[in-house]
This record gives C-alpha cells, structure tokens and sequence, in this order.
C-alpha cells in the first residue's frame, strides 16, 4: 500500500494532579540510562538541562521512591542514573503502551483502515 | 483509596500527515450530531467557528467521503450532520478507545499503581 496510515497513542499515569510518566518522561528516563547523567541527556533529547531536571524531580516524586538517583559531586556534569524501581516503572510502563498500542491496532486494521482515504483531499481553505 | 492514579490515553489515527480523528475531533462529531450544527457545536465546546470548520474540513478529506454534510442555504448558522459514515468512523473510534484504554488499564491495576506514590511529595524547587 502507499499509504501509511498510522495510528498515534499518547499514553500518561497521573499521581494526583501531576504526570508521573508519559512518552517524554520515558524516552527521558532511556536516554539518562544510555548517557548517564541528566546533562547530557537533556542534550541528546534537545532539551534544556532545567526542563530535564523538572521532569526527574516530578518522576522522583510520584513514584514509591527515586526512578533517578544522581551520584555525588559535580554539578550538572555529575553521574545519574535509572533506580531499579526506575528500571521497573520503564518497563512497565512501556509493556501498558504496547498493550494498548496493539489493542488499538486491532481495532484499527479490520474496519476503520479500510474507510481511511490515501491521502486527504486539497483543502478547501 | 484515597488516591485516583489515572491512567490518560489519546488516540490519534493519522492519514499520511493529517490528524483524521482524534479526541477533539471524536468531541467535536458529537457536538455536532448534538447540536445540529457547526457554530453550535463550535460554541458549545468554546472553540471559535473557524476551528471547528478547520476539523471538519480535515475529517471531510482524510476519510472515504465527508464525516459531517452541511444543510444548504444560512451561513455559519446552517445546518450540518453527522453523515452515515461519520457516526461508523465515530462508533469504530470511540471502540478504539476503549480496547486501548482497557488494555491499558488491565495493565496499569495489577504492577503499576501499586509502585505510584499516594500524592507527589513536596517540590524541590
């Protein structure tokens, strides 16, 4: 098929009012494992190191413990890294975006892909 | 519990890079079958007209023909529905929503929400 119809799901868990995880949060906590400090992290991600911050403290909050532990001394530069609850929420959560993505797609591929056009129409505006 | 984790989900399907249907769409598709037209639908979830034109223009072209026809003759004021395929690409939706969100909360019951804290602690910053 040409087409290439996708099918988007944005997946977040609330702890009261505040977003405990969602997609940025996850592909956040997966670059800080892969890079080892929230600096550079925020770099790979293009995200300022105080918008990253934001994101560790209010995962460090909504969860039973720390999903990420910074290790001592340095400044920005210094050493984090995934808690294993961290490591345990990722994966969790990540395997709660496969099941819905999977269960969407289900849905999706019998009957409403079949009524999609192959690509919009011109607009009229 | 005095707590409510709750488990958020947006859905989106695209065609090639136009949002076909979505949440705000899905919304708008009943306000319109509710209200009988585009400006009362536009008005009754406060989103200006020419928004409300804009996603009924998007639906009309990224699917097998038009999700809402609009009723000769009166302007903005006119009538418009919910075609016959709108309301099976909206039923189709809303099921897709459902699987995912179902999914996603069986999921989210057992593992996650025992790992969430009961409210974030205090801001660090």
């Amino acid at each position: 098929m040409p087409v290439n119809p996708a099918v988007k799901l944005k997946l977040q868990i609330y702890c009261d009012h505040e977003i405990a995880m969602g997609p940025g949060k996850a592909d956040l906590l997966d670059a800080i494992a892969a890079h080892g400090s929230i600096s550079a992290a925020a770099r790979a991600m293009g995200m300022s190191y105080r918008r990253a911050w934001l994101l560790v403290d209010a995962m460090n909050r909504c969860w039973s413990g720390p999903l990420v532990e910074t290790l001592a001394g340095g400044g920005h530069e210094r050493g984090a890294r995934v808690s294993e609850l961290g490591a345990e929420v990722l994966r969790q959560y990540r395997a709660m975006q496969t099941a819905a993505g999977q269960a969407a797609a289900d849905r999706f591929d019998t009957p409403l892909a079949a009524l999609l056009a192959p690509t919009p129409r011109p607009a009229q505006h």
